[in-house]
């Protein structure tokens, strides 16, 4: 699945810049494989609550990870500032496909590429349920940038 | 990838028991995602420090992640003792490829799936080497196990 | 105040082990000093649970850290097996200090000492609330072990 | 010793904003009292860099931690954008005290204050070192700011 992740900023209809931490760089001196992770997680959880669903603690209704995956192409290292891409790159009736990636300082190659699949489910019960519709509605918007 | 790892204990040759810390839980009181790849990757290096290669700074050799990812099996939260399981799942002349799983308490099913790919590297040049042929003789074995 | 915590085993009523991952060795190939922090609030949290307070995000009381604070003795680095070590140092009508040590592999000479401060507080208001009185009793009963 | 410390950003000669993580929020939905340690870790780092001191694994000297603490004085949490504040409350020959504190968005009152105090070793044998002159004299520096 990580193949058909695009490799350029234009790729991705959302770019967030964040900040890398001296803690991010591990024994090798670059930022250790898990950190990545951290990011991927934030720029998701930042989309959805700029779409008016902020996934709080005591909400009803909480999107869980279900599988996530990242290919590293080139090393990143704090103090190096990061920008987060993001895409839907599938959309379904209870479920939604992010492909991710992370770009160092200016570059426009990413330094990392990802996925991130989330689901949306009762607190009470872990089942799946459908995405809200107003949500639903905002991803496919998502889902159809960047344009080509 | 994914769905080809094992998901019992039995399909890993080797097992480890990790403790969990309170911080591992995020806001929905569960393990954050990004939490399962600090164990992996510790999984994955205990294992080649048994096999004599202890991955320190100053090596002029070093193994690279270029690709990983988990499935979420189910929610594992602090303060569950998981175990680690690792097998060699494929082995190249500069490359390996780990699958991991991640069991709580004594279950036998896997609350968590993954791999790992790690590619020997020259710390100078940053390509790709031959894994050295003891450790590659090492991983071969372990690569053979557990027997079906 | 980290002048009068204990330095060895023998000065805390409470021994727990726990390991540590490859994540938590920073560029420096030592354990980070924010991780130390990480294993503390566990053994707080975990004694506290023991003690039959859970700790859940819904409860309507919690205990939250005022103050905390850490002195490094020696470096700890992965693959260190440690110890941590709890004793109540203070016990108020709201609050608790934890004295707190970690001690590597089988040493008796702390690597790290440090405290941490908790209030009980309504979840609410955010005010202080009186520990409860089982608990209360439990945790004074801390804090007269270990015996000089 | 953190009683001192001021709680206004007037107090600190040095500030620079950073982004916080969705995995930064602990079970409580607020950050993590270890968390905030890898920010004043990262002020630190940052201003030892902005310096000419950029602290990398080979160098033959490294400011090792020696003591840390904070106070918390109001919750932080993700999304928050946060600022952390900076300045040498103590210059020794071989050692530097800085004072910190943490800021939530355009707040002016401190959510959290704490210290750091560094000492310059040899990477070789662990054994203080006076700090080179030219970084000492720009610590002083850094010392007499703010004025007050």
């Amino acid at each position: 699945m990580v193949a058909s992740i695009p490799q350029q900023r234009q790729g991705f209809g959302i770019l967030r810049e964040m900040s890398t931490r001296w803690i991010d760089n591990d024994a090798f001196g670059h930022m250790n494989n898990a950190v990545h992770f951290q990011f991927f997680d934030t720029i998701v959880n930042r989309t959805l609550a700029d779409l008016g669903t902020d996934q709080l603690p005591d909400d009803p209704t909480r999107f869980v990870v279900v599988e996530t995956g990242c290919r590293y192409l080139a090393e990143i290292r704090y103090p190096d500032r990061v920008t987060l891409g993001l895409r839907v790159a599938h959309l379904g009736r209870s479920s939604v496909r992010y492909d991710l990636a992370m770009f160092r300082e200016d570059e426009d190659q990413a330094a990392a590429v990802g996925y991130l699949i989330h689901v949306n489910t009762s607190r009470a019960t872990g089942r799946p349920l459908a995405i809200p519709e107003g949500l639903h509605a905002a991803l496919a918007v998502l889902h159809g940038d960047p344009k080509p």
